[in-house]
């Protein structure tokens, strides 16, 4: 591709909705498909963004806009980072300006900004689900609607897949599930024998589809046998793939393939023939995450997965290298992992972005990838505790949701030493509501015998990392934010295990600043000393259960006011007032995180601001909150 | 079998550990199976629990214990209820006459009764998860131990085992899984011709195991492709049990059978065959459940997978039929969907037990079984309702954790019209820690936009049935609890959304009752009349998010005290507390639930009673602690 900045009156300034795809030609959608790159390297490299995996389904993007009739067919995808060509053509492209931005175009699917897009949600894996449920109502409701459900190989590891798969087996609706397999076990050259194969297949005539699905099922609507037909079908498809032969006689999902993912025309026939059949058809496209950017192509990391800012040149980073949590993590972890032959990682599938790539380097016999499958994290993590060994499952704090069922029978009631570090803890950013990881206090505190640490800054990540590693009855969470490590909070004293970070001589009032907190805590402290308050600011370091040592603390003051980077329901400061109406400390408390809702995507700087979450805001609540406390009023600045 | 009580004096008397099993004859393992059955049936009959089951897995079990070292090796059964042969071979037959009693046997493994047990979670699809954990420690740690997992053909429907089988493939190590396959599908001749395979198959020479898992994965630990081998693996065993071939040459985990499992000698052959290789084997054994007692062969609902206590001749249940909770939304459920046809319903392979059967059975059309995979029903769901249609899942409380992520983004995020009936809400009885229903409330508490009902009696569980339905802008929960509903606990008027059960002219204390615990509110409330106090009672109907009317209600009072069935921490009355706190109604609350722990299993009213959750208990502490009330006395009884 050249590496320009895309023409502004090109082929693509012609592109406002899907249906202007289908009036061009082979050689048109060939030169699109090269603007559509040249387009977004050129807006990801300034705005930051999912890049490698966009560049790979740019010819199937455009494929099913050209079969199918957007929005009255359905097509979804799965882990929606991959939308972004399908946003440039459904009348977006003046969006990427301010890509993931406040107020900007989301980087995800967004019922808001299209009648085009369905699924918000950018949890891996859910598709086929949704795809199904929607081609049952469409079979019921008798609407003749398509259904197409982009999946890549990666989610096939989730289990959630799986079950779907096995559902639309049996239910054998219309519904076509085009595979992404930009897998590296496929070499390029696979895309033309993947070609022939597909043009000799796509003849249904030499198809002999036998339900064996059905006579499996009987006529009762259970499942259970089908999966092992889907199973089956998928695998013969890849098994076609390297030793062509012919054995589709027994697919309970029709099989299309492989074909060539960057063939636009034999996308388009695979997916006209897959439209044309009255079941569920896989169309295995194999495709190249990055494909036609060579600083993406040549990444060995992750293709360019999802950078911030770069050189459009070089595809070199143009952000700013400080230290950040993850690494601080990373580098304690390894340390930690030399001296203790017990200690074993864990990763979902995000081995770098999590920080455990740097143990596995040093010790890649103790650290598993086990897919984009948390379920399976957490239970075999509990399986390796019960053998003998510490395990510590590195994970974005908003995916452990997905294993909540599993740390808490398998690991919590078996009260087995597995630690769960949850990076990216709190509001995130750029990535928007289904990302932020503002439930795990909530949701993980109910967990008995579970203790969640919240460190402040790099020395406590350190000492509370190895605090968690030595609990041997039950597990731990440590949990921190996304970005740079802020400068050295340090504490004035500990008093049981909790910090004080500023104490006043007169006590007034109680901050309860929760881990990445603890410095918005001390400002709302400085605003309050201002005010004439006598203000003490504690860490408790461990927030779950709540220190003991807290009520004490809380009765010397008049009033507590915590704040936490997560959700209020459930949150530290339920527990905190829960914990002082058990010790029969009647102390009126005040709590501050995030509120109810799914709020949109912005800086992290941004949406803590648009939520109430500063210093300002909380200093002026608690002021006015005390104004109105008249019965024993509280500041007496005098 | 003869249906005649156990003779005391039998075989089964001597076996007392594992290793006697090994003594024994040919001759006398038939004898000790037909002895083991009249046990079960004898035992189960008086106490109840699960028959079908265990019935089904009684020579697998015996060959498991004649091969494998228990507990050197780690036998591990997934879905716990078909432990009990495991246990009768284990030194536990004195235990089975206080079986899921308070105090005696539990219904499943447990770590505390004996060094055989090692999983407590009694949810399905696990213990794969846990047997590539064990399997890798024990790899690592270089011991050497055998672990065998026991997994069943329904809980393969569920997501977890496949990401399990996935990374057990990646690992290669020395693992048994033994498939327990009872599927209706496999007609009883089949196990003759499986036997005959089997004894063909079990020549090592005669397989050609390719490592393509191997080569799929190159160097690195990334997984993805391995799924696909391993589940042509599966499909490939029963495609040859149907129709038999050379085909095992591809399959990333090996694969022997299908063995007739209730040929112990078979089993033990195949067993010992599995134990020999060094890599993941599955064996798959072909059961019947129910196997030789003829009222649970015959029975077609669930071959008496778990009754209640049952005449031994019959098999007919001796429990007092009473009008249940589950009938009652049966029978509502029905009559809504006469009235609309938008409503569907989805079940987790338990059709019959969450009453859904009832719709099913007049609308089958609009029924799914989605398979052990609560994950897929809440996604499906949510594409059922993108389709137009209204989805009412059923399933027990305590499996809803399982699909708590997709219940967050996938369902409320989208704002979409899903109704989720948990029954077997609070806390259950004789299942123990990981059936009590009491983490819904809390957890489901923090998903915005979600609104849970929890009814009090026939009468509002059909009222608020209704309503949930009537919500067509985001997800509704109703729970409620097993057994039977209470007599009608009518309202004297309604406030908003709030019914008033009790109203004294003074107003000292709001008693919230939430939903089953509303006579328990009503007694608590007679009790602090005889103190004195004015007592309201209020029940809030639907309860997430707090009705608005409550905190006024609240403010008109000097206490509240809220009575839920469900954990404290982050429950109804931490929600109601935290309301106070944001309307700036200061009046001190107490909240009675259920405590932090994973409690033992025991009849639903002995565990209220031990977690201090009657009326005596809870009057006399909230009498209590009004004393230490001192500042403002709030009781004044003269």
């Amino acid at each position: 591709m050249s590496e320009s900045l895309p023409a502004a009156d090109g082929i693509l300034a012609t592109i406002t909705d899907p249906g202007d795809l289908k009036r061009l030609s082979t050689e048109q959608l060939t030169l699109l498909a090269a603007e559509i790159r040249d387009f977004l390297v050129a807006k990801v490299s300034r705005t930051g963004g999912h890049l490698g995996p966009n560049l790979g389904v740019v010819e199937t993007t455009l494929a099913l806009h050209r079969v199918f009739d957007s929005p009255r067919d359905r097509i979804l995808f799965d882990t929606g980072h991959q939308a972004y060509v399908h946003k440039i053509v459904t009348g977006r492209q003046d969006g990427f300006d301010l890509l993931r931005q406040r107020g900007g175009l989301t980087g995800y699917p967004s019922r808001a900004e299209s009648e085009h897009d369905f699924i918000e949600n950018s949890h891996a894996s859910t598709a086929l689900s949704y795809a199904d449920g929607m081609a049952k109502a469409f079979a019921l409701r008798r609407e003749d609607r398509h259904v197409v459900a982009v999946v890549g190989d990666g989610a096939l590891t989730g289990g959630m897949c799986w079950e779907a798969l096995n559902n639309i087996a049996a239910a054998k609706n219309r519904l076509v599930i085009v595979v992404n397999d930009n897998g590296r076990s496929y070499a390029p050259t696979i895309g033309g024998l993947a070609d022939h194969l597909s043009t000799l297949r796509l003849n249904p005539g030499y198809e002999k589809v036998l339900d064996l699905v059905k006579e499996a099922l009987g006529s009762t609507p259970v499942v259970g046998k089908p999966v092992y037909e889907v199973l089956h079908a998928v695998k013969r498809g890849i098994k076609d793939a390297v030793s062509p032969q012919p054995m589709f006689e027994d697919l309970g999902i029709k099989y299309l393939g492989p074909v060539d993912g960057h063939d636009v025309q034999a996308m388009e026939s695979a997916l006209r023939r897959a439209k044309g059949f009255n079941a569920p058809v896989i169309v295995h496209a194999v495709t190249r995450k990055g494909y036609g950017y060579r600083p993406a192509e040549q990444d060995e990391a992750d293709c360019l997965h999802s950078p911030s800012s770069f050189d459009v040149e070089t595809g070199k980073s143009l952000a700013a290298s400080k230290l950040k949590w993850t690494n601080v993590f990373a580098d304690e972890l390894v340390k930690i992992a030399d001296e203790r032959p017990d200690v074993v990682g864990i990763t979902a599938a995000m081995a770098e972005p999590t920080g455990i790539a740097a143990m596995a380097k040093k010790h890649p016999e103790r650290v598993y990838d086990v897919g984009i499958a948390e379920q399976h994290a957490a239970t075999s993590a509990a399986g390796l505790a019960m053998g003998g060994l510490h395990p510590v499952v590195a994970v974005y704090a908003t995916f452990l949701n997905r294993a909540f069922d599993q740390v808490l029978l398998d690991v919590a009631m078996h009260e087995l030493p597995v630690t769960f570090v949850l990076d990216r803890a709190g509001i995130t950013g750029p990535d928007g509501p289904s990302h932020y990881g503002i439930w795990d206090m909530s949701v993980f505190g109910v967990v008995p015998g579970l203790r969640i640490a919240a460190p402040r800054d790099e020395a406590t990540l350190r000492e509370e990392l190895r605090e968690a590693l030595a609990v041997d009855d039950g597990p731990t969470i440590v949990r921190f934010p996304t970005g740079a490590v802020p400068a050295p909070l340090p504490a004035l004293r500990r008093v049981g295990q909790i910090d004080l970070l500023r104490e006043d001589e007169r006590k007034d009032v109680l901050v309860v600043a929760v881990g990445s907190f603890a410095g918005l805590g001390l400002e709302v402290a400085g605003r309050l000393a201002e005010q004439g308050f006598g203000v003490t600011v504690a860490d408790p370091r461990w927030v779950r259960p709540v220190p003991i040592e807290l009520t004490g603390l809380a009765a010397q003051h008049r009033l507590v006011v915590t704040v936490e980077d997560g959700v209020r329901a459930g949150g530290v400061g339920d527990a905190v007032a829960g914990a002082l109406r058990d010790a029969g400390v009647e102390v009126p408390l005040r709590d501050f995180g995030v509120p109810a809702g799914f709020h949109p995507h912005g800086t992290r700087g941004e949406l803590l601001a648009d939520l109430g979450l500063t210093s300002q805001d909380i200093a002026r609540d608690v002021t006015e909150w005390v104004a109105k406390l008249d019965a024993q009023p509280v500041a007496n600045p005098a």
